[in-house]
């Protein structure tokens, strides 16, 4: 692990925290590290969420690094840029793939790729002084592969917007676009997240798990395909003891007690 | 058809009142019930709008029976449960298939398929104290049939926290995310619901079931494909006299006289 | 060029002002103009952008000439029905086609197809006294095409409230639920998109010109798909001249200067 990127499990919650000042930036060995994390959280009996923030409260994260690119082009390396987009694509498919819940705990600005990120993540909160943009075509490259993620939490207009103009949108439209799901003052932020946080580790573990891998295939097929799936998912659902002890305690109006399988 | 479900019809609006205390839990009987009725309305030319409505003011739909549900995990009866979640995707989809508009008017909670009741039918109306939530986790068994319809209907974000956090969200937030067209007092619930029946009426039956038709289809598709089957609808919608009397009686300044054909 | 389509270049910005008085109809002769406009500004390298507006106050675009579809149906012409609505598909998939980004800048009302022009822009600004409607279904003729450009941009409650009550919303919710990019005072409209076109002449028009391009082509895709295509776009994108400006002189802290390759 390098010390650009910090985990701190406290309890139940992996936070992986942003450190490459001052912009945070998705090399490729940020990239590689949170990929590491990713794999060893997702099979982690102890860890029940993942939590992205930031070192810095000025940026949570501003995307792929210019430095790193312009050392690719100048080398017209296409294969090192074709395994550098690869990756990034790779790791936002992993958030979503891994079995537990990923959230964007930002403070500062995401742009472009960092921008990806938040709508990358399950859930994201930000500060109220949080900021957000896809900033590509104001440097000559194009936010494409941040549209990706972001064309699919929020309407069209809204991300056209962003990605013509490049310019940053505030929290609070953030939040009424459905970028994030919450503004958050700074001071509550840390606490808002632990409480979300919290509502998650609450539930089964195998339960959440076999829940967001059923939302990410369903999203994608046609409703009657849909429908076939997610009605397989809740028989298998139902094997579980934990569906077992849940349905139970609550039809004897009592605590349910996991066994997360 | 059982006293659970309550059918009243006014005029063209036929009610169809979930009235299983305390629950009003989507039962296969139940389900089995609303079939039944969509059935009969889709080719009753005296009904034009079909509108969901509940005999508590505390619960609109709880979901499906955790007692049924659990009988059928006691039993291991696979089967069983295959054919309740294959019957309540059917349910859901006839509620978009039939050529009547569909209206959840919602006093109360609406959880779980409660919420893909609300989340299946073309427009829905609550009232001020009227409440979402998809709660499965917390009885250890996620919502992964109800998260289909609401995926469709209101952003990733939204609906991710309501999937992971299990907790009810207020009226306000559900008209904000678009998971209902608008509060409205509960006072005014039954005569706003009313008024949009009025507007549904004062148009031509058949030219609303096209166009129900019509949505359901094209936006399953890209976008070319999508052009070309609207086209021919256009052009199918031309050839009946009610096309003609419209737009002849907008031409001529008159109010159409529609022969629904 | 008819003179029921005046077209003005300020600048770099092409408007297409709207002129066929009383109601702005998307005639086939309407239609033609706007498609040969279209065409030409798609590879004529001083335009930037195109914004769409329109000389009446009153009525921004009503959609089809109903006169025109009149004549059609009492000829029973079906292959001219087939053209017309071929014309209008193709049309709006053009706008989003051409390698220049589109504005619908909105005084008076936008219906039927006149509110598919407003949805199949890339970005669209309206008056506070603009308004909007797919009423289709009040005159016999559903918004079959329309509801394509209108259901892929804002919510399905939504549409669906819009498609089977046929009122018009005003500007308020046509921003609230994402018609529109935002309302500003019919004083301000014209400087508030002409600002929004100079942040988008701040950028490198083949940058522009391929984001647009890969921003239609991935929202169709699946994810995987989707990360396939655009990581190819950047690749494609890092070739450019403009790609090597624009990060080089970010990290140089300079203005770029284009040369648009």
């Amino acid at each position: 692990m390098t010390e650009k990127l910090i985990r701190t499990d406290k309890d139940y919650i992996a936070y992986l925290k942003l450190n490459d000042n001052p912009a945070n930036s998705l090399s490729s060995e940020m990239m590689g590290a949170i990929q590491a994390e990713l794999t060893e959280i997702d099979t982690n009996p102890s860890i029940r969420v993942v939590v992205f923030e930031s070192a810095s409260e000025k940026i949570f994260c501003s995307g792929h690094s210019l430095t790193e690119v312009k050392g690719m082009m100048s080398d017209k390396d296409v294969q090192a840029q074709e395994k550098l987009f690869a990756q990034c694509s790779m790791m936002m498919k992993q958030i979503q793939k891994i079995s537990k819940p990923a959230i964007a705990k930002v403070r500062g600005v995401a742009t472009a790729a960092g921008n990806q990120l938040v709508a990358s993540c399950d859930l994201a909160y930000g500060s109220e002084d949080s900021r957000y943009a896809l900033p590509g075509a104001n440097i000559g490259l194009f936010c494409h592969t941040p549209q990706v993620a972001v064309s699919r939490t929020i309407g069209r207009k809204a991300t056209m917007e962003m990605l013509l103009s490049g310019q940053m949108i505030n929290s609070a439209k953030a939040e009424k676009i459905g970028l994030i799901n919450k503004v958050v003052s700074s001071a509550d932020l840390d606490s808002e997240v632990e409480m979300v946080c919290a509502t998650i580790n609450q539930k089964s573990a195998e339960v959440i798990a076999q829940g967001k891998r059923s939302f990410y295939r369903q999203i994608e097929m046609g409703l009657t395909d849909a429908y076939a799936a997610t009605s397989q998912n809740m028989v298998k659902n139902l094997e579980l003891n934990d569906a077992n002890e849940g349905i139970s305690s609550f039809l004897e109006k009592r605590q349910p007690e996991w066994t997360n399988d």
